[in-house]
């Protein structure tokens, strides 16, 4: 959660103005999104999701988030909708930040995995790379594979205090990763970050997902590399391999996972677990102090990574 | 703000299905409260506030709170009214910690203050002074000037890094405030802790008072010069006569302050900035780690303080 921008009475009264969305009534900071601040807003006519962009999100990449979700909500899929201004515009600035207003969506995130969960999940992923082949814009992903030499320097000096292991490990990793990368699977737009409390339910169905903020261009197979890390491990990190087939199960009823990407997806767990681990320790060494919102764990992604390294192949998912 | 506790969906399905609101749309941590947790729960029927008493606030309080919000609500005051569930209760269990429903106030808190928020907050604490009269349940000052002493040791050995002269004044004020205090000016409930951002304006009137976990039994123009400190110094602690002007206008409007209360008012704004002076410090040096909220700063209190020991009387803060 972040809320880092407190935002005057005046200049909300004024944003909300240049909307056809009645007037304010109540605005409230929510502990939810890590990288923007979001408020509730409620007017008179419903209730909305205010979104100020404080970091990485960077202005220039706002067109294609913001018309990716206006693109899948069009097709019904239950993505907020950035809510275009009287000048038909999808953001603008507030407090001098790039701001936007989109739909608020129903639901609660599951705090406790069940196989249900799971099974919706991998239906909605694919739906949604499925919608999104329509969609006309590009977007490089900057944490991916690329990335994270980069961001393995920026956090060497001083990972030690973690684990006497890391640096080795992640070193290891990049080889090994850099030389078997899959460079041929099925590409898409891809949600790049579907970790549970981006995933609302409501009567055990999926009723939104939000923060498009890391989508981008990449392999379908490394989103659901994601999902299994997100997704199907316990707390103690033990893997949960009836989580893994309900996910798959959930995705291949909508879009066939072929035998390359299935094949692959031990590989790409590696990888996305490393990507985690990477982003992870970033941000636990640069957290700005006063930042309202808790570093997560790096050792939990090291540790996932340690399962992964063990794994032969997709039986060590139950996927085989 | 201060969101702590994590709730499952299962426990607020189950929580909720124990008042008659309607079925949960969403829950929402929101950054508002800094000593419990506070999220927006939209219900079928409507918004509500649930609150999860975190610490401070005890148990045993929580009739006294809740019991006074239902009073206040009574008289059309316009505080939070606790929801009672099927059974009538104001307050149960979620979470293993005190928990209560209450109904949502619309309304934005100011963040910068005018003349006219100063007059209505002025109305509306008169107000809530008179309709608290009938109030039949008491509760001690827990802050009060009795328990300054046993703060001060608490934070003593560590606040030398805060300013070299701050053991050296706080003594200096216990001995004088303590030989000085007032002892015979009208009492009665008073709300403790009248920040601007506990107080929601809607169309320049008062629309909300919440946060009533520091109501206590006490002196009326306590609560007058704790406003004074809150609401009437400008951001480089200046102090503003004509917003203090205002503040006394609307209570005297309500209810007139007599000649011993404003005479009374620099000792009084004395005794609460050395209040929040202290509990700041503490709160900065007893900070969790983790906690979602950034401690406030103890020497923007200590400025205050400063300027309320130079001031010879009512007419340093233009009102005589």
């Amino acid at each position: 959660m972040a809320v880092y921008t407190e935002i005057s009475d005046q200049e909300l009264r004024s944003f909300v103005g240049l909307y056809n969305i009645g007037e304010v009534q109540s605005c409230k900071g929510i502990t939810e999104g890590v990288e923007n601040s979001n408020y509730l807003l409620q007017t008179t006519q419903g209730t909305f999701i205010v979104t100020l962009y404080e970091k990485r999100v960077t202005r220039g990449d706002l067109p294609f988030f913001l018309g990716l979700m206006e693109h899948l909500a069009v097709q019904n899929f239950p993505s907020p909708t950035p809510v275009r201004g009287d000048d038909g515009e999808m953001f603008r600035t507030l407090c001098g930040k790039p701001a936007s207003i989109t739909t608020f969506l129903p639901g609660l995130y599951p705090k406790k995995i069940s196989l249900n969960h799971c099974k919706q999940l991998g239906m909605a992923t694919a739906k949604m790379h499925l919608a999104t082949i329509g969609y006309k814009f590009e977007r490089q992903n900057q944490l991916g594979r690329s990335g994270w030499s980069n961001l393995f320097g920026q956090v060497f000096d001083q990972i030690n205090s973690f684990h006497l292991d890391l640096r080795k490990i992640i070193e290891e990793e990049l080889v090994y990763l850099d030389k078997n990368w899959p460079s041929d699977l099925p590409r898409g737009i891809i949600h790049g970050d579907l970790f549970p409390d981006n995933v609302f339910f409501q009567n055990d169905l999926i009723s939104g997902i939000i923060d498009f903020y890391f989508a981008c261009n990449g392999t379908y197979a490394y989103e659901i590399a994601i999902c299994l890390n997100a997704w199907c491990f316990e707390n103690d990190i033990s893997f949960n391999v009836t989580k893994a087939k309900f996910l798959l199960k959930g995705y291949n009823s909508i879009r066939k996972l072929n035998s390359q990407e299935l094949a692959a997806l031990p590989l790409l767990a590696r990888g996305s677990a490393l990507r985690f681990l990477l982003t992870r320790l970033y941000d636990i060494l640069h957290h700005p102090v006063g930042a309202l919102v808790n570093p997560k764990d790096p050792l939990e992604y090291f540790k996932k990574l340690a399962f992964h390294r063990k794994a032969t192949g997709p039986s060590a998912y139950g996927l085989a």
